[in-house]
């Protein structure tokens, strides 16, 4: 359904690319590389690449059928009523979740949250699905990542957030019940007084340095599914107000309780720190032109 | 270019189901369940799936596209001359590698390793790239997961198995240049007596019990890149013989020096296993009549 375009060479060389759209703008730019959420981050440079390796690169070919012929390992991207996710089989976790809102949708129709359960998604294979047995007696909360309150304009819709494909083993107490929180409140809030919303939530396993000078990633798993529990979550926004300007907004908060009065601004990250530490392009077919703000920075 | 099949609900479904493939046989066979690589892999139970989850699973939808207005998050496949590979984007690795080798392919033609050199592969987005640079000083060597040896009929293909989209921070002394070098002398062997070999070689990041009692997944990242150290390795080869007949073996090996003399026998593990830690489902369409072997055993 969703095709990773392959980018033109051309765009991957050596200096800085003059482009149509706000992704091709903002990797030429060096504004943005503000002090990062970690070392996987900072490294801006553009590559240096051959001409050996450039006259190597390939296209498809019918050789590939060939080695593929007794099946395609996989991967999951799943389309439900209101929101898009990708799974990460391997975590037992949404690599990333998209989702669209309006003030329209906002809207709180004859919905009703207490009619919704947490359950298995059918949809995953069961070698990879998360369950709630996995999440009993681990501490965790299941947190949402499309938010419950995000879909109740249909039940259908707020039903399918509670399908644990969403949903992530979160630190309760001071985290998915409070800052977490917060910052749902915080995008609804923007939502109501915007055209349009879309919002891109996952995931972080990011790296730390230990007493040996190294960096290690590190982070448990659960129940008898080996569900990982990620490190921190991000959240991104980029927002269409009536007048079709665009502002983009980037968050990172580590999986832990901290007072719910933290200032959200603490956690504003440029959006190139979520995408490398998440392996993730975010928004890159929106027009530069139309990018009027970052993190609250008029640009 | 390869679609992942959303598997029919049916065959997700309590219970014994006979079918066509050796996948569904597999699933629905109690024998293979031998002691396993992690307990990740211990998990043999169908799951229990009410209606009301069956009801909510959704197909495709003009939503997504709207959700997904302004740019997908990306995923990575490439098709090389003469291997196929999936790319994770977060750990600077591939997920995995697949191989189709027949004795033809084996013959060394006018081609000369010396003439290969490791390279960054630009068909990846150098936000997610691994540079040569990211291996420099870590101790690690860069080891191929397609065998250079297994691609010299031709130069290029034999080149393309150096894009270090197909290599991995492996120990050296003792692993990448000895067990795993028997590994894949192994198949080498296997390929020259039979008619066709598909191998699938990737990276696993298994979980350890520390003292805490709990389970957690632990991995170095090397480089301004972060390139993860995979903690094991895996490789299975389905093995069609000159009768058309398949043989399947897996091995999962742990990414640290051991005597060269290690049977690779020890490292043999139920392909469940290594279907569950790394995510992935492997050779599901293979017919079940046609499958002999399995590790060794007749079946």
């Amino acid at each position: 359904m969703f095709h990773n375009k392959i980018l033109p060479i051309a765009s991957l060389g050596v200096g800085v690319v003059i482009g149509a759209t706000y992704r091709e703008w903002l990797h030429s730019s060096s504004k943005l590389y503000l002090p990062t959420v970690s070392a996987a981050a900072s490294s801006t440079s553009t590559p240096s690449l051959t001409d050996t390796a450039v006259a190597l690169t390939l296209s498809p070919s019918k050789r590939s059928a060939e080695i593929m012929k007794y099946g395609h390992p996989g991967s999951d991207i799943k389309s439900y009523e209101n929101f898009v996710l990708s799974y990460d089989r391997r975590n037992r976790n949404a690599n990333w979740v998209f989702e669209h809102l309006t003030p329209d949708l906002l809207h709180i129709k004859d919905t009703d949250r207490n009619k919704s359960t947490f359950l298995e998604d059918p949809s995953i294979h069961y070698f990879f699905r998360s369950t709630n047995d996995d999440y009993k007696g681990s501490g965790y909360d299941r947190g949402h990542l499309a938010a419950a309150r995000n879909h109740r304009h249909s039940q259908r819709a707020l039903d399918q957030t509670f399908f644990l494909t969403n949903v992530a083993p979160q630190v309760g107490s001071g985290f998915n019940r409070g800052i977490w929180n917060n910052l749902e409140k915080y995008v609804r809030a923007k939502v109501r007084k915007n055209r349009n919303v879309y919002v891109c939530t996952g995931p972080l396993y990011l790296p730390r340095k230990e007493s040996d000078g190294k960096l290690y990633v590190k982070y448990e798993v659960i129940g008898r599914n080996h569900v990982a529990v990620p490190t921190h979550f991000f959240k991104v926004a980029l927002i269409e107000d009536i007048n079709g300007d665009f502002e983009l907004l980037s968050f990172v908060l580590p999986n832990q309780a901290m007072p719910d009065n933290t200032p959200l601004k603490n956690f504003m990250v440029p959006v190139d720190s979520i995408e490398k530490a998440a392996g993730l392009l975010l928004f890159n077919s929106l027009p530069k032109a139309k990018l009027k703000s970052i993190n609250g920075n008029k640009i």
